[in-house]
């Protein structure tokens, strides 16, 4: 199965019952958070997934670029991302320093950073894969805004050491969304699908307001074929952060999910 | 003074009130709305600002054009707009219908409805100014999401009959702004700027979370710079939808408006 359950969309979901409930209902692959693994143990994460025959297909989340300790951070990302045998890291390049109106500055931080970093995770055997956040998280979270704007940072590195996530939630309004689908396979820098609905209102702070696979607006079937138009055959992650979601018990919300990614993904 | 001020900063400021407070502070233009407009009169409202010797430098809103009236409406709000003596229609173009995932579709809908209104703004003498609204608007009110698709609409047309909006709250993020500014200018369909900061946490419904100038973290100079450095000569319009200054008295709020449009715009 293409689906690999990202562990925010189960959040509350402990590590061992999560394992368990992915393998009996026969999803191949997880996206993992770095705290949850780090409360759990590193090589006691490694060993569960081996155990339940589960492949990491992502480690959430390097970036943060802004921060002063972020290299070493990310180094330690890197090293956790080839402890669980992930192949891809996902970056989530942080937002604008307090008090700074600097954009552009810390776009250049972004990319200084990721040269860097580059090098290290390939002696890792590890893709970083830039994720645009939707341009909402533009100050806070993430400075990264674009599919386009991702590409052109990631152009002067080498492809297998740094890629781009295509995630739905974030890059569903963009018109040049398309064609930077195509860009990414074309220079083979397309590391991690994930999906997720867009849907309204958005609750306050904007954070826990994705939505279920097809309760939005999103054309994710469009998405995923266009996703593999360009050659990806790797997971299709589905990551949803939703409050009414996490209140549900883990095997539940994943038995939903299931459902719906038949219904509306493939 | 380049300063107008958009009748939604003051939002409950009655409109007497209002362009006898513009006067005395010697403001001399006001961004005006179609719903209190309407509740005061329109030949009344148009006699109300000229005895205070106002300029009503646009009048906010058409658009949604996904609505089964939208051509119907739009005439409506041209005719408003030049019995004012609004030189500007802002269109908000609209969201998706409901339930519709078809978001090329309704893009092109704008278009198709642009071209039929147009020659109409044009015989009024009124220009058509498409607002690109910030993306996280793009399902609920307006499918327009970067100044490059605005004026990609914008382009068949002819550009005394209809341009763009540069609002700073919307664009902010875009990495592509300054071109799609100079773009601007340069075709000539720059035909309004409007100023506001972004500021976080957004509230739930994100309508209402946009930052007096100088509270958050967009470089308004710069954009002020960059927009006169095209030729535009026109007004800077301050529209800030924001609950804590809506709760000041009107003049309290103006007041708190020119102090800070003097520190972080001019």
């Amino acid at each position: 199965m293409r689906l690999s359950l990202n562990q925010w969309t189960t959040r509350h979901w402990p590590l061992p019952d999560l394992a368990a409930g992915c393998a009996s209902a026969g999803v191949g692959g997880v996206g993992l958070w770095r705290e949850p693994v780090a409360e759990y143990g590193l090589e006691r994460t490694a060993k569960l997934v081996r155990e339940h025959g589960l492949t990491v297909t992502s480690l959430c989340r390097g970036g943060f670029f802004q921060a002063p300790d972020a290299l070493e951070d990310n180094r330690r990302a890197i090293e956790e991302a080839a402890a669980l045998g992930a192949p891809v890291l996902v970056l989530v390049s942080g937002g604008l320093p307090d008090g700074s109106r600097d954009l552009d500055g810390a776009r250049a931080r972004v990319a200084d950073t990721l040269a860097e970093l580059a090098p290290y995770a390939g002696e890792h055997g590890v893709r970083l894969a830039i994720e645009p956040l939707h341009p909402m998280f533009c100050s806070d979270r993430c400075v990264v805004s674009t599919l386009a704007q991702a590409l052109d940072l990631a152009a002067p590195l080498p492809s297998e050491q740094v890629g781009v996530v295509i995630d739905t939630y974030h890059l569903w309004w963009d018109p040049a969304a398309w064609d930077g689908i195509a860009r990414a396979g074309a220079e083979g820098r397309l590391h991690l699908f994930q999906v997720a609905d867009w849907v309204t209102p958005l609750p306050a702070g904007v954070l826990t307001g994705r939505g279920m696979l097809g309760d939005g607006c999103v054309d994710l079937r469009r998405y995923r074929t266009a996703v593999e138009a360009t050659g990806y055959t790797g997971p299709i992650e589905v990551e949803i952060f939703n409050d009414a979601l996490w209140a549900l018990p883990g095997d539940e919300a994943l038995a939903l999910t299931l459902t719906r990614f038949t219904e509306h993904v493939t």
